[in-house]
């Protein structure tokens, strides 16, 4: 079944109205009828509504709700990614990932080693777009929230907002072995954290103050094994990793 | 430091001769010059030799053995990846994925519900190009032997296949929840399995009968988490539980 989001805005006596992008893709690129079911997901309670289409028109969809669930899908603790800035077009695999794996936040951040030095407008004019995958890709894994996708940080905007999270993990390959990084995370399981940061360097890994300055801001510094994965394939690992350990 | 491979034929005296396709990529696409240090594995003995390049030709590179390290980048377990044929290029990105996460094999399965249906002629063209991607990943990974791609199998044969391993897991949309999961993992890992065989379904799934096959071969049904992953993600998800769980 195909899942949407939408506000509670839009949800009143038993219907739900569908506007912006969504009319397009449920009219014309799954030509979707009235009469068929989709599944809208509110961004503002969480629930899941089974819905009937009623009628569409060019600006709307309106849909009958016709049952509703609270089964929810998300992870029991909430994971920020700060995504060192990768090349060319990888942070937008890496967003589709994250969202995949379960991750709420993605923050770009440019880091010592980022290969890309971002111009902060063109960066802004990004912003919509990686949303957007975001947003496609919590339909696709049938999330029960959309991710949001940050402007691109600077490590210092970075820690600042890292710190507000109840732990920090930070894969790095100069960590101790696979015995002390099982250690720290099954510690981790024990502390019952609500929001894990993440940090994962981009192609040319952290500079040495980076991770001076993420040690100072606490940050547990682990392994993900002993060979070495790519910036775009270790936030896919380590959120595999949580969703072990954390998944209900 | 770039690594390549090779046999356990070409080390003589204290040298190792470069042959085939990695001349020219040393020569020409890395620029690679005398006494410049290259990483080499031994297909055969699983040693990484240091050396330093002596002499290039067009036809080879002939390189001198600097130091010898024994330090094993493997897994304490081998797994097979029977990934059920995936639509247009997917399956190149399975292959570079799951070398960089650690398989030693990669089974290409076509399923009830694989929406390729591969030309057999046209398959077994692809074989080396697959195990071209394979070659270069595990390079990039530092992998300490090359994985390697078998031809496309058909489901009873990919079952035949997967009973020789000690372990065969099979994540499936309607296993039981992840506290069951996680028994199983535990329980695998304590029997100390030598080998293990993962199947992933493909975009559509696993039909029924393939999942009764597998259940009659003794395979552990589990769930990767609460949201749905795409059929290119699930492998990378399950080798990275595997890293978590049985890395040294």
């Amino acid at each position: 079944m195909n899942q949407f989001f939408t506000d509670a805005s839009n949800i009143r006596d038993g219907r739900i109205t569908v506007t912006g992008a969504d009319v397009n893709h449920i009219s014309n690129v799954l030509r979707l009828k009235r009469g068929e079911t989709v599944s809208i997901v509110c961004n503002d309670n969480g629930l899941t509504y089974t819905c009937a289409i009623d009628e569409i028109t060019p600006v709307e969809v309106v849909c009958l709700i016709r049952d509703v669930q609270s089964e929810s899908r998300e992870l029991p603790v909430s994971i920020t990614l700060f995504q060192g800035l990768p090349k060319s077009d990888k942070l937008e695999f890496v967003i589709r990932k994250a969202v995949e794996m379960g991750a709420v936040r993605i923050v770009p951040v440019a880091m010592k080693r980022s290969i890309v030095r971002p111009d902060p407008a063109k960066a802004a004019k990004k912003l919509p777009r990686w949303n957007a995958i975001a947003e496609s890709a919590a339909s696709q894994s049938k999330r029960g929230m959309v991710p949001e996708v940050l402007a691109v940080h600077t490590f210092a905007e970075a820690v600042t907002e890292a710190r507000k999270c109840d732990k920090i993990l930070m894969p790095y390959e100069l960590a101790e072995g696979m015995d002390e990084t099982r250690r720290i995370m099954t510690d981790i399981r024990s502390s019952e954290p609500g929001s894990i940061a993440v940090f994962i360097g981009p192609e040319g890994g952290f500079d040495e103050t980076e991770v001076n300055s993420l040690k100072e801001a606490g940050a547990h510094i682990i392994t993900l094994g002993n060979r070495i994965l790519r910036t775009e394939t270790a936030p896919i690992a380590i959120l595999a990793w949580l969703t072990y350990i954390f998944e209900r």
